[in-house]
């Protein structure tokens, strides 16, 4: 027996089998072409078997954020980039307990992080790559200097349990589209060479320099020294994506499937989608609102409270039955995954599979266990 | 052996249970005193210890928005009000499937869900009572004219498994500080009369009229007719919640408990805690950012990524160390606890115990098995 969409319930998140193979597709032929290692970053499906298969495509490691990211995928890849600060007992507890393995590197970007990473390879009796971050205009994180960065790399690089393995930065600064990103990524490559000097003069030379990010991939190849991308966004691309032009419209593979539950209010229509299933994040191009509707993209969820989505019917002439379902293109893809426990999988309106977001959650402070005598009041 | 706050590893969503505690018995106690009945929405804290609490201080039932919070809470609840339109197949199916002991109440403002709602009943074997949703202003869902209502009352009254019940209204659309809320309440009141006036004419006199919501809750009697109300966030309370007067600040009892990760950037300092924990929520109230410390209010998180947020130390003489935790008061609660599986019960530092947010996930679609084989290709 088939399963098709209109089975389902919302709001529920759906891909595009098709599409996402083609974006796994298009992201490993630009890396291949252009000698780019490719290390996507998790963060935005954070399922094993999407990463399985951008490792079967070639990609050389993964990337992760959170300790539940990397312990998941430690369970498919042996080559793993924790692109966080590795700051916090608890946090460099599960670095050391990564599967002996896995190769881990860290970013980091402040000798005391580094002295505790050591302590945390010891406990595990392991050995860290370190990448030392780069502040190249995103102003988050990252060291701000040329010295600093040689510092960060020395004191890795006296440490018996640490390797100076390179560099790090994202380039989540750079906003503009893709066809207008050559300033920017000159920019990027004049801010970026005197790290890659001065820790060559001061007998680091960087073996790894990784950068990128979706909106900027696909030019990476463009700054001199880079060796590696980190893109998460382009296995599913979203709205902010498909705007600035770093895929087409037709490329966003996830949406998310809600149903028109109220057609009551003059001039809109109500979804079962909010703030719950979209998050309430802005559109990074020109445009307004949280998400449009992948068949009607001039249709977009103009107001949200944390159960509803608000259809804003100004601009078009199409008038949703109640019931009727509608499927959403998100502003920004990898907060809905992080709201959902599974996604979906269909081709056209057949649905085909379902896989759990298996590094949603923190899985912390699993160790802790209440103490004290619980009586009868509740809280 | 006792738990400190220190030992959490972050960021992790913590609960002042004194706080708590003060905060359900404050809405019980005011609801007591005003002779409305409290009908807390689960939406917030999502945890049937909480719901089973709120009962034990004498709420006549609970309100859910989705089926997952109904069928959570009818563990411990034996009247409940989904406060949601009844449209979609599944929805309609999880509603008949909902435990026969419990009294089920829907709010509805259209006549064909209330026609599929009806089919629902006798699917279930079993009735729904049904609040007609009235739209005072908020614009969301809800009909705008009392003529409307009526028909919708008629049009329950005549299926043999639905009875009419009320009105169920959302008073959203009041965002100014509870002081400042006289104008508002008296439109309300005037924009609610019409409704109920038309329903008792035509012999359809509510026994139910239900609003409120926290920033409005505590005036919510001065509105003539009102019989109950649905505060949820009160449980909890948040930053815009302090902010407009709805509770003190040291009435804010969810925190969420982050580290600074990264001082390397000047003027700010970075913590673990971003959009995947905090929401990007706006603030309902003058002033800025997305959540604010519970000890140094004037510091808040003013930028995200989602894995970090950026405290802006321009306002403050205050400097963490790197490693050093810290306390977000959310802007919107609602939306963090929906990011955890579970929170932690504290008092000062000790750690006395943690529960899960049971009716986070949507537990949907759990009939779906994949029909097609899997091939060696993962996606």
């Amino acid at each position: 027996m088939a399963t098709f969409l209109e089975q389902l319930e919302t709001p529920v998140p759906i891909v595009d089998l098709d599409r996402l193979a083609h974006n796994l597709d298009r992201m490993a032929a630009y890396a291949t072409l252009h000698g780019l290692r490719l290390r996507p970053h998790v963060k935005t499906h954070k399922a094993t078997r999407i990463a399985a298969e951008q490792l079967r495509l070639g990609a050389v490691g993964l990337t992760c954020a959170t300790l539940r990211e990397a312990e998941v995928m430690a369970e498919v890849c042996n080559d793993l980039l924790v692109a966080y600060p590795p700051v916090g007992a608890a946090r460099l507890e599960r670095l050391a307990r990564l599967p002996q393995h896995v190769r881990v590197a860290v970013a980091a970007d402040d000798p005391a992080a580094l002295d505790a990473l050591a302590v945390a390879a010891k406990l595990g009796r392991r050995t860290f790559d370190v990448l030392v971050e780069v502040d190249l205009g995103m102003h988050r994180v990252g060291v701000a200097t040329p010295e600093r960065a040689v510092q960060i790399a020395e004191h890795a690089a006296r440490s018996s349990v640490l390797r100076f393995a390179g560099v790090q930065f994202y380039p989540g600064h750079i906003r503009e589209a893709v066809g207008e990103q050559d300033a920017a990524l000159q920019q990027l490559g004049r801010d970026l060479a005197p790290y890659l000097d001065a820790l060559t003069q001061a007998g680091h030379a960087p073996a790894v320099v990784s950068g990128g990010s979706t909106p900027a991939a696909w030019r990476m190849h463009e700054v001199p020294g880079v060796t590696e991308v980190r893109p998460g966004t382009y296995v599913y691309n979203d709205r902010t994506t498909a705007l600035i032009g770093a895929c087409d419209w037709d490329d966003c593979a996830l949406t998310v499937l809600a149903t028109v539950v109220s057609v009551s209010v003059k001039g809109q229509a109500v979804i079962d989608a909010g703030t719950k299933a979209l998050g309430r994040e802005p559109l990074r191009a020109d445009g307004d609102g949280y998400g449009a509707l992948l068949e009607h993209p001039e249709v977009v969820v103009s107001r949200m409270s944390e159960e509803h989505g608000i259809l804003d019917l100004s601009r078009t002439r199409w008038r949703p039955r109640l019931g009727e379902q509608v499927r959403i293109v998100p502003n920004h893809v990898c907060i809905v995954v992080h709201l959902f426990d599974e996604v979906f999988g269909v081709r056209g309106h057949a649905v085909e599979t379902r896989w759990a977001v298996e590094a949603r959650g923190r899985e912390s402070n699993k160790w802790y266990e209440p103490v004290l005598h619980e009586g009868p009041r509740a809280v």
